[in-house]
């Protein structure tokens, strides 16, 4: 028997057994192991153009499809449980869109749960996610106790992205450089000749020093102490973002009121120009304001914000590509910090003093 | 034996076997049938405050679970999967927010998929969400053709939200009154002197009859004829919301330029919005803008948006509802129609030719 003709009745046996095209059947029919076949599907590194192209050409001649014929490999169910704190911030999108990209053309869906930010229904997604047999899970700004977030990655293979613990055994950590990008911010307005700049933070338990408000607010502390201007450091804190309009609007009707806010999310930092805007205080000569995320909205005329760029679709991109290392075995913890850049837009005057 | 000793002895049992508190925990301790605890549990329609309170006090006592403890009863997973077309329009998140509302205090937990409003990946995740053993399906403004629903339908519950299938036999719909909407808007507009009122649409299949968009653009059509205003009938189409802001732009620099535009959906209208102030077209003045969902960023002072609301959180709930009433055995469909209400704003002048 030749090879090909012996690859041919291998994958007809499959077709048979199972009634569908499997890993197996794609192996065979590019003459090519089923591990091979699998390092194609999940994009992994070191795989050959040649491999790539043989592997797929059978793919598409057998109109394979990864993600229901995959299902029943060595028990993993190939979905991945994502856990949002809260599905209303944009930022979380472009995560959302990042680990699709990182997963699109490999075997693995993600299935999303929504926490509100509620401790309890995190811990009880956490629980139905394990018992529909998600193979890991990503964490995105997870509220838990840091002993919660421990316990769950001894219970299965976990990446957390938006949560500072970067000596962390049992899992990863993918974040953006917190305290440089307000470092960044606070670098621009004070190059404008500003000083009284106050920043507006996310109202949350004083024990998350972990968080990353926690290491934003960190970084504008020392900026402001660099510059010389501990005088000016000011910080409040809004519990979600349509509160930051009042708590701004307060700072703004102030004798002695702040020339820039800069925010911990743009989502506050859109509703801190609507306070300006309700008071008759232009934006920026009147007030500079920047946001955090460089979320789509900031791109539009009536926002025109300035922003800490954190690259959501690399953390999520890198947070995928992690949990899939660690899935197929890698047990060393890998703790990634990304670098964050300063968008400039139209809400913060420059240091000639003229806007954008 | 009294009654009491003998719950306590049932209670003890329960905890003995399974290791943890079950429903049946509870309704031992409460005195109650396990089906009087599932009751209270989902909110069911016709629970006393009588019941609901004892059964609520065994479960405090008892520091009952319900997400955890009733995974194991009759087979089901109490979980239900979401599949939404887009995280990042924010219409969806009111629609989550009143599902997680109606499903506060039941066992049931929802998980989401996200599609990108790709065919095939609403496919794949059905898939996955029928292995991953759940309970029934919430489709959210799907893209898949009719029969595709038809048959997911026919494998588990499913509702289906923002899809216009009234006569559908094996699932519920769930909808805004798409065309009263729209007719709503344009009689806003009308009302106020205006005349040259262009639509922008969502650049979908031309075969997608049942979806909210065309059922807006049927309304808007509807009510230029109703009006006289045929010959000014305009529609366009953008394939999503940033694209709009090029639409909106090209419109705005025709010498015949609209007077109002009214746009599918808010995400829409506020790049119409930023069109207009980077062409120095001030608005309400030099163009009306009315959007669709009334989501909260119309209510910032710098998009002041008038909008149709649709009502996202009822839509969810009912969605919510009717689910949970399938999984209980409904099998006769259920087809609601929302009420729409239009808000009016500052992005629209008035009657009076004053703006708001």
């Amino acid at each position: 028997m030749s090879e090909i003709s012996q690859s041919k009745s291998i994958q007809k046996a499959e077709r048979d057994m199972s009634g569908r095209i499997t890993i197996r059947t794609v192996a065979a029919d590019a003459g090519v192991s089923v591990s091979a076949v699998s390092k194609v599907l999940r994009n992994a590194y070191g795989v050959s153009d040649v491999l790539r192209a043989k592997v797929n050409a059978s793919i598409e001649k057998l109109g394979y499809r990864p993600n229901a014929s995959a299902r029943g490999m060595r028990g993993r169910s190939y979905t991945l449980g994502v856990l949002l704190s809260d599905i209303r911030n944009p930022f979380f999108s472009e995560i959302m869109a990042g680990i699709n990209e990182a997963l699109a053309n490999t075997p693995y869906q993600p299935l999303l749960g929504v926490s509100n930010s509620a401790v309890g229904v995190e811990r009880s997604l956490i629980d139905a996610m394990i018992d529909r047999q998600m193979d890991g899970l990503i964490f995105v700004a997870p509220r838990m106790l840091d002993e919660e977030i421990d316990a769950a990655a001894r219970r299965i293979p976990t990446v957390v992205i938006g949560h500072h613990r970067p000596q962390a055994m049992h899992f990863d950590t993918v974040n953006g450089d917190d305290e440089a990008g307000a470092e960044h911010a606070i670098d621009h307005l004070v190059a404008a000749g500003l000083e009284k700049i106050t920043h507006i933070s996310l109202d949350i338990s004083a024990s998350e020093d972990n968080s990353v408000t926690a290491h934003r607010e960190l970084g504008y502390r020392r900026a402001m102490e660099r510059h010389g201007l501990s005088r000016h450091t000011d910080v409040h804190y809004a519990e979600h973002s349509p509160l930051a309009r009042n708590l701004a609007r307060n700072l703004l009707k102030r004798s002695d009121r702040p020339e820039a806010l800069f925010c911990w999310t743009d989502s506050c930092a859109f509703e801190a120009i609507s306070a300006a805007m309700e008071l008759g205080i232009s934006v920026p000569q009147g007030l500079s304001v920047i946001g955090y995320d460089n979320s789509p909205p900031c791109d539009l005329a009536q926002n025109n914000l300035t922003s800490i760029d954190q690259s959501g679709r690399q953390l999520g991109m890198e947070s995928a590509r992690m949990l899939m290392e660690r899935i197929e075995g890698r047990q060393k913890p890998e703790h990634l910090l990304v670098e964050t850049r300063l968008i400039v837009r139209g809400s913060t005057i420059t240091a000639s003093g003229h806007d954008l």
